[in-house]
């Protein structure tokens, strides 16, 4: 029996010594009622017991769709403790997405929210599935202190959740991150907020997205507590963090300015500490002046990075991203591959104990998102005097567009494009339009001696690809603009045909 | 070149984050008066560039004798970012002792404090040695970007400090400590005393004790700087800590009653916020009833686990040792091997982040310290329900006695008694004396059908190890107790015969 190294510190760890430390402390709380801390570890070590009996063994995949409920934290805690990976799927995905989520992860069970169970209508049918709820009911006498003996010991640097992460190919990856990333990053952020077993957090954010589960995580290594809602109500969340005396939580626009609207109406945020999240400065604004004794807390991060790697108090430097965790080495790369001087623009690269483990299946996108030991983040910026980070973006190779609510990955069209035989290069943007928001433009440099019209480009990625991914215009360009090293200088082809 | 892990963080990387972060914030003060974040950083980068030039490379030791200086932090920059380790000398250690950890280390090079040179006596002829102040008045003029740039990249996993700890065999081990263990280290002090740029750290333990280097990386993570005294005095101690607002410190007794009388005449403490250490409970109740916002922490920990892993204020449960630091998985085990109820006592085991890289050239000793997956520390305890440690001191077979000033490791004079053929086994304990403090005395299990006279066995034993050494008293058992593995019941032994 290999035993985890003597560095290791599991999830699992984590719920051993909260049992032990802050065992009568609440840790969660829904519509269930409240769990200890030790209520907590006897659950996943239960449920640990239970899965080992059906077979799951190390290595194994469960995925979980569920809403914001408490045996979320159950199943993490028997993934760790059996070593498997939870599956982490996005309640708001479509049943074809999830069901190709599915066949990607290959999942030894699958544990839904009975009112989620449409979703599965795309299922792979091998998947087993099981209704969450069957969790809370749980059997708890049934812990069986030899049983949880013989289970093979947990390893802190497996991967402990996957998480559905935006693609460049169109296609959802998941990013997988182990026990010793997420503690790493709970530890971080317990430090800068000074989190303790007095502290309250709301979870409104899912925890299938890094900013609920990291946060969740981090008040769970101080001892304190999350209260789990299952959707977001703006005055069921001010109610609620009047009631709880909430001290942080984590938002994304436009949910603070729906919560405090809510409070207006009587009741008391003068609990809150920390907020963070994504917000305009406006609403920033109206926070600190509504409830002075709240600091809202800037950052940048990725799934990929383990959730935020720089995080300061927006008063410090509003618009900025903040500053650097303390484990986190942030650079920014410039396009001849140095690092750049302060102020300068480049790509944002992350190392540190924070960063994921790599994408589930996909060996060379995970080599190529490491290369050169730095996590590529794809993201923009630049980093000032100060050591603020100074977000601008993703990288314009990796740019999303969305046109008519549909996400279009330019990668894609552009190696529809480079298919045609007289096309050598093509850059693909998005561009305002006012109808669908953005709209699909091409630029292409043809073969030398090569023609092609723009008419018969767009048809040529219409017969090849979804016909809404057609760019509605193409232009030409004799020589696309390179960098240094050879490679397109998309940023630049982007500057010059984004405007007309 | 083969370029760091993603997940790496080493003690450059701090240096370079607070260079942009912290830059002009003070991060180390003495005689010499104040080096910035930036300063360190440049002065660090420099060092590594010439001891490049002069052959240092990845792997290489590098030696310092040396009272708290900054050039100690300088150093350990410098051999961060070239993935050498630095050998940190006791200054208090004798020549000979010194001698044989050089030879041991094979350093490529060694500073040491031009006023200990003289410890330098018995080093092997091929060390190299340099005096510490050369770096004081280093050139930084020469630092190039260019030639740090075809420095190899560092590692944070390295071992980057070797630190002299007991050993059970006579012998002083080097433990091997990664960039790694260190700055986790670093970040939970940080994390549990809130730390910030604004603390001030009184550094009165030598930086060559993982308390003084600890508590000078925690700071430094934090942004925060650390006053160096090159060697303890309570009233120069006392005057810095009123003048430089210094907000934490660690102290072995009697350096706190000292430093408390010396307050009295008019230092004002009044900026301490947290003290911790090795310190009777009248000293730390003095200490509370003088300066209450003062709060004084008591822990446990060693040299193997990085300092401190457990660490509470005393006042929740005075005579404890704390509870677990948040990576940090505590274990009691018992006498059959397993893990001990509540309130049991057994050997202490620990793992996380924060255990060692092991014992320089003693792979047996290493593997045996860190077997099952656990760091074992030697020592003994109990956990009470509320998950409070409390140390009941070194195991009995890992007993150091201290006899007339003089170090005897049991294990050494028990092999001596062993070597006798009449001797099956035995076990060597420490009882009180008046006069040496403590004696020497055996417990010997002969041989069946074998004899030998207590006066046989001392002479014996005197012929072949040092006759300090020597038991001054031999008692005979005819069964000494074992435990249920069949191993020596060394406990039991030593409460039977300790007391007459």
């Amino acid at each position: 029996m290999a035993a985890m190294s003597v560095h290791g510190f599991s999830y699992w760890d984590l719920l051993l010594r909260n049992a032990a430390v802050n065992a009568d402390l609440p840790v969660v709380s829904g519509a269930f009622g409240i769990w200890s801390h030790a209520q907590l570890k006897v659950r996943a070590e239960a449920l640990a017991q239970q899965l080992h009996a059906k077979g799951v063994a190390k290595g194994d995949r469960i995925a979980v769709l569920a809403s914001n409920q408490p045996e979320v934290l159950q199943l993490l805690g028997a993934c760790s403790r059996l070593g498997a990976t939870l599956v982490l799927l996005n309640t708001r995905a479509h049943a074809q997405e999830i069901g190709a989520l599915l066949e990607d992860a290959e999942p030894a069970l699958v544990f839904a929210e009975a009112s989620l169970g449409s979703l599965l209508a795309q299922a792979p049918e091998a998947v087993v599935c099981h209704e969450l709820d069957t969790l809370a009911s749980m059997d708890l006498s049934e812990v069986s202190l030899t049983a949880t003996q013989t289970l093979p010991p947990p390893e802190a640097n497996a991967p402990l959740v996957a998480i559905p992460t935006a693609a460049i190919n169109g296609r959802p990856r998941l990013a997988l991150l182990s026990d010793s990333t997420l503690l790493h990053q709970a530890l971080q952020l317990a430090y800068v907020w000074s989190l303790g077993p007095a502290d309250r957090h709301l979870c409104v954010l899912p925890l299938f997205h890094m900013a609920g589960l990291g946060l969740t995580l981090a008040g769970q290594l101080a001892g304190g507590a999350s209260i789990l809602m299952p959707r977001f109500d703006a005055e069921a969340a001010a109610r609620e963090m009047a009631f709880s005396r909430v001290t942080y939580f984590a938002s994304f626009s436009p949910m603070l300015e729906a919560i405090l609207d809510a409070a207006a109406h009587g009741h008391d945020l003068g609990s809150l500490r920390v907020v963070t999240g994504l917000e305009p400065s406006e609403v920033v604004d109206r926070l600190h002046a509504s409830w002075p004794q709240a600091q809202f807390w800037s950052g940048y991060g990725q799934t990929e990075t383990g959730g935020m790697v720089s995080l300061s108090p927006s008063r410090d430097l509003p618009g900025s991203a903040g500053r650097p965790l303390p484990l986190v080495q942030l650079r920014i790369q410039a396009a001849d591959g140095r690092t750049a001087a302060p102020g300068q623009s480049g790509d944002i690269l992350v190392r540190g104990p924070c960063v994921f483990s790599g994408y589930w299946h996909r060996l060379a996108e995970t080599a190529h998102a490491a290369r050169d030991g730095w996590h590529h983040t794809g993201d923009r910026g630049r980093i000032d005097e100060r050591g603020f980070l100074w977000f601008e973006g993703r990288a314009p190779e990796k740019a999303l567009i969305k046109s008519g609510g549909e996400n279009i990955y330019p990668a894609e069209v552009e190696q529809a494009l480079e298919a045609h035989p007289a096309v050598m290069r093509a850059v693909v943007i998005g561009v305002p339009d006012k109808r669908w928001g953005e709209a699909v433009r091409a630029i292409c440099e043809l073969h030398p001696g090569q023609t092609a019209s723009a008419e018969e480009l767009i048809d040529f990625v219409g017969n090849r690809i979804a016909r809404f991914k057609r760019p509605r215009e193409v232009r030409f360009e004799p020589h696309l603009p390179r960098r240094e090293d050879g490679s397109l200088d998309r940023e630049a082809v982007a500057q010059a045909h984004r405007a007309d």
